[in-house]
């Protein structure tokens, strides 16, 4: 089959590899139909993460399922199935009380799995793991980019939402206008918050966190955004989102927080090197909660409401390729030409 | 009147200074009986922090009230009284919602108001302040003694315990033995904890937290406490009190953490300077909730227990000295000859 392999930092090629198959039997094989770049894959391709050479990359599979192992008891042949970007067994302590990432059977994609950007993966666990489709929606291709995103960054905002504690009538700071960012606005929204104020800085990706509920957008970064949110918040706000895991957007997200608030974070922290926000949370009390996103946990949920019709994170793709195209698809995101890219192989 | 004043790095005087004078009609003057010394008074004391010179110094008052301000409705001259470590109005927004240390009209001790460690204070905004202690055990010694710790110590423990989300037939982790460490574990065990599992590495003062209700102690550091710890807990504990501020603290805090679990912390800070820990709470999911102490929210609480008889975390000071004696405080709190220095001037 074809697949998008890592060769070294902004090397990402197209070739062919051996097919996965069947190992064990809680095993399935899906036929990737729709998939996307993240921007946790601009860590290894920058350079600023490691990857194994010849490793498959990425993690936001959805297709249909070729062949299952004799145990899979949830899907079948010819079943619509997403996935989220970790394995997990559906059975464990963790997985029981919703912490999927912690899996005590726990697993991911690349390696003898495959990528999720190639033409087929092997998901291990597949029963804890695969959410079907209904079959009503299986073919409807909007209905299918809009679920995509369920993959990780819907479900990674909404746990920034979550972890930030965001209820019905609430104010919200969305710190990030990336796709989790953004995710992160229309998490909020849903939740019922009735201010949602994102902190980005670029005017076309603001327009979209506007689209998606924000109530007021803040076109700058450290001590001047600092000082807007503030501002409209009367002294900082209750609910911060934290989606970008940098040490500036760390910084900010915890000088907008008001004494006692919260701030849920879900951005990698690998860019956060010096503890200077932890000063700040220790003198006003701020919590810090959240972490990778148990995105197994919410996907079932938040498919509901795609499928209802009100809920669409998919205007976040804002270029499609095809599987050749995925090194492109690399460079426009690396490059910011692209929020997120949608890959159908 | 004498206090005890910084003049630098381990050199702390007792001189004559001047008394401290009703300037608002909100001031209360208190006559210091019993105050303490505080682990974080170490910081300025080895240098590690600032500190003005000939500044005051203390920060654990009880005393009798010798003259009020005007507008002062709540205490009267000749009332025993004790304060918080932080002065609060107890009128705006955040102290009415129990966050006294981020009051917006705070204030604290030292400067122009004297410090703890003197004859005298001047306690600004006494009506939101000061603590009146009931007249029928205003003058019973040992009480006094069980009742001084809230000012500071016994509360900040409570507060690390209420962070880490401590209740009854919970299994609690308490990392640190010094006198917060120890009314951490006092804390746990008043809010029902079934297991307390103190980490500390000085024998003696893990016996007093058995006294204070441990059920089991870890006298190890870094890796190995965290291998026992996990093996005591069967793979980590959802309620994790950090209660020392330092590197490599907080990564023990995080490490012996179950995914999921919470670390409340109390511990200054001052100590963390690399980021490990945010990665080990990033794939976790930990929550790091806490800070500087809202000792005001939760004293009257306390006192109650206190003057029932059902909490005493008297053992805590090991050594008492008259007011002459709080440089040698100072010297054995530093050389670690006693947990904490009880002073009555």
């Amino acid at each position: 089959m074809q697949a998008a392999i890592y060769h070294g930092p902004r090397d990402i090629r197209v070739e062919e590899v051996s097919d996965p198959e069947i190992e064990a039997s809680t095993d399935a094989i899906v036929r990737i139909t729709h998939t996307a770049i993240c921007g946790s894959d601009l860590w290894f391709y920058r350079g600023e993460s490691e990857n194994r050479e010849g490793n498959g990359v990425g993690h936001e599979p959805m297709g249909i399922v070729e062949e299952v192992g004799d145990d899979v008891t949830s899907v079948e042949p010819g079943d619509r199935v997403l996935a989220p970007f970790s394995i997990s067994c559906g059975e464990c302590e963790f997985c029981r009380k919703g912490l999927h990432t912690s899996c005590t059977n726990g697993d991911g994609w690349g390696g003898d799995n495959g990528g999720a950007q190639g033409e087929k993966v092997r998901c291990t666990h597949a029963d804890g793991t695969l959410v079907r489709v209904p079959d009503e929606h299986a073919d409807d291709e909007d209905t299918l980019e809009s679920l995509l995103p369920l993959t990780d960054v819907m479900c990674t905002g909404h746990h920034a939402a979550v972890s930030a504690g965001v209820e019905a009538g609430d104010t919200a700071v969305v710190i990030g206008d990336g796709a989790v960012g953004l995710c992160g606005v229309l998490a909020a929204s849903r939740l019922g918050a009735e201010r949602v104020i994102a902190v980005g800085h670029h005017e076309e990706r603001l327009e979209i966190a506007e689209e998606f509920g924000a109530t007021e957008t803040v076109s700058a970064r450290g001590e001047e955004a600092v000082e807007e949110v503030k501002e409209l918040t009367y002294g900082g706000a209750n609910h911060v989102l934290e989606c970008v895991g940098a040490q500036s957007s760390m910084e900010t997200a915890f000088d907008v927080a008001r004494p006692g608030g919260t701030v849920g974070y879900v951005g990698v922290p690998a860019g956060v090197e010096d503890t200077d926000f932890l000063g700040t949370a220790f003198s006003k009390n701020v919590t810090l909660n959240g972490g990778v996103a148990p995105v197994r946990e919410y996907v079932e949920d938040l498919m509901d409401d795609v499928l209802q019709g009100t809920l669409d994170p998919s205007p976040i793709f804002t270029k499609t390729v095809d599987l050749d195209g995925v090194p492109e698809g690399y460079r426009a995101m690396d490059e910011r030409d692209a929020v997120k890219v949608l890959v159908k192989p």
